[in-house]
């Protein structure tokens, strides 16, 4: 490692980067190559490589046994999960569904794409999902479904979401993404709602490459969905039901399947790094690690840092700074989701969102995932105990670059 | 081979099948294991297996330089790739697309997820795509685009349809799944109206196991729909863009480049097939095998036959008789795609599209692709010249058993 003596030994200020290849924010875990391979060349064999083969109705299988549910659909990703999910609840009419202002960027145009304004709700403070004061007063007539996002440090409170709901006679649903592997009471995320959404992203925590599924204890919700994403098929007397293709190739099964039966190893690796990150962070004043809830189980895919006083960087500074050392990192949500510029023309994005606007403000994601060491996050503990004590120092050189 | 003598030897009379196997209608070429396994491998070493990797960018190179077209954009699969070019066709706005009344079943839902009413309008005769005239009293006010099919017997009238549009300001696109290999005046197919859209699928001509692309020569539409796929990017200024996770994996990308480099190869045999069956078929007398183009290139990957008198079955019949023996096969866009029952709810599917009804009761096709012999094909001549002599008494058989 390059131990930084001196502030021209910073990356950012021209010295030798801590890292010489980009360390990511992503899961990343896989198996042997010669597992996968080897599965790979079983399929090849059989003939049987698209279509709903048989490797996507295993790997759907034990999802279902994983997540403690009925019935699991497997998807070519995640977002078209969610367009499938918002057109069904739609039952075909235009409407207007609720997500959290402070969330992925994604949500917005998935919504649009099946007729459905978003409409931002603000965040509770802690669990950084749906508050439910503020969806008591955001609700309205024109309201199909409510997208709450479970994230990685909270579910948020299901039960009150789930109420509100049922009292406004509109479907819950989860964008479950970050919760592969939590709780919520002690029951495993999946059977919550009308249905969670779960992603396959390599970057994820249970990587296919690329994929989604969906979990429901709803029979009649899965039967639609299966026909659904099969493009030309509809349920009978469901004619508002717009197909797509969204199948799930066996390529991508059997990369699932060889990670999720290593999954338990996969959320210990998680927890080992978390605490190398705990170490490494509480004794740098102002930095604070975001805690996973002591009464669930937890997945411990991320690490995200909290900057206030009197860590002498800004959040955006704390960024430039570790990104120059070859940290490939990002802000957490900034800005926050009401506020990013890529939207949909969407009429409904103005509003108050006080919460939003003051969490998108203090987080960090930090390096995280199988390419991480424990000696890794041990040189960025280092890096940060440096910059707490020139920071002043170092605020104003990076003032002097434009970085604020 | 089961020499058919007497009725009873026919599979739906209770004879043995011919085929032991199902016999299917789509392509499904592949390279040896071997080589896939190998630049698998690659893949998994490198660590880019997902998100626009090198294996995407090469593949959109190479079909660029094939299509002879400046960009090629590779998509999740072909039915994103229409959404992506209606919605932005429509400019955000609701609005109407004109489809062929005789196509894929697909293509009302693709454009309903776009806010697009399909407009149904009738075919030509002959080349089975758009008949200009009938597109001429199509097109009104409230269409969006024009999505015109070229078939896999002919590409249609491209410069009529072409002009329509550009007289009516509306944008011409062509889905032209079955037209890899294929030209109109000599010029390959992907350049050809705004963009043209065609299909990575296994059954497909050129196989990704899964997959699309859309080939065009505006570097403008290009760059929106680099964007798009993206999910949460959108270009500036175009805030009508509705964005989704349509990106092609490596996987797939890796599958269509093994079998790009042998498409000429694969285009010969299908040639050799169609031989084959017009040796087979000729001297049946009222069946007839629908020619490709003397003209033009084509790629020989459909073998569609039309049931006329003196042909003594119906074509559901000849349907069931083959069916019954193995041979995987299905009518040709029957019923025509205008009363096709499993549609979203479409105000426009009223109408007189007399050319359609009438092409849709008359074709069958029969098996063809890789897993097909010159041998399978010479027993389906036999069969169908046995039940050409017999048919009277085979008609009435299956008419007691409900097959009219």
């Amino acid at each position: 490692m390059h131990v930084k003596t001196k502030l021209s030994d910073l990356a950012i200020l021209g010295g030798i980067r801590l890292f010489n290849t980009p360390k990511p924010i992503g899961q990343l875990s896989a198996p042997s190559a010669k597992k996968y391979i080897s599965l790979v060349h079983e399929c090849f064999q059989s003939g049987r490589l698209s279509d709903n083969g048989p490797l996507v109705v295993q790997l759907e299988k034990e999802l279902s046994r994983y997540h403690d549910t009925k019935h699991c659909i497997a998807l070519a990703n995640a977002g078209m999960a969610l367009m499938m999910l918002m057109q069904i609840f739609s039952g075909g009419r235009q409407g207007k569904v609720i997500v959290p202002a402070f969330s992925y960027r994604g949500l917005p145009h998935f919504s649009m794409w099946a007729k459905q304004q978003p409409i931002f709700c603000d965040v509770d403070s802690h669990t950084h999902t749906l508050d439910p004061d503020s969806l008591r007063k955001t609700i309205n007539k024109d309201v199909t479904s409510i997208l709450a996002v479970t994230n990685f440090n909270s579910t948020g409170n299901i039960e009150s979401i789930c109420k509100i709901g049922e009292e406004n006679a509109v479907p819950v649903f989860f964008d479950s993404v970050y919760g592969i592997g939590s709780t919520y009471k002690g029951r495993p995320l999946g059977s919550f709602g009308k249905a969670e959404v779960f992603s396959l992203h390599a970057t994820k925590l249970l990587n296919g490459f690329e994929g989604g599924y969906i979990t429901t204890n709803d029979g009649g919700l899965a039967d639609i969905l299966t026909s659904q994403r099969d493009n030309n098929t509809q349920p009978d007397g469901l004619e508002y039901i717009i197909g797509l293709n969204a199948r799930l190739n066996e390529l991508h099964a059997a990369m699932a399947l060889l990670n999720l039966s290593n999954l338990d190893e996969t959320i210990e690796q998680n927890r080992i790094r978390y605490g190398a990150y705990q170490k490494a962070i509480e004794p740098i004043p102002g930095l604070e690690l975001i805690p996973y809830p002591d009464h669930e189980k937890s997945n411990y895919q991320m690490a995200v840092i909290e900057v206030s006083q009197p860590w002498p960087l800004s959040r955006n500074q704390t960024h430039a700074l570790l990104h120059a050392e070859g940290a490939d990192i990002s802000p957490y949500y900034s800005p926050p989701l009401y506020k990013w510029s890529a939207q949909p023309l969407v009429e409904s994005n103005t509003g108050n969102f006080p919460v939003a606007d003051m969490l998108a403000d203090r987080y960090l994601q930090l390096p995280v995932g199988e390419l991480i060491t424990k000696n890794d996050i041990h040189n960025i503990g280092q890096l940060l105990a440096f910059a707490a004590i020139h920071g002043k120092r170092i605020s104003s050189l990076l003032k002097e670059k434009g970085i604020k």
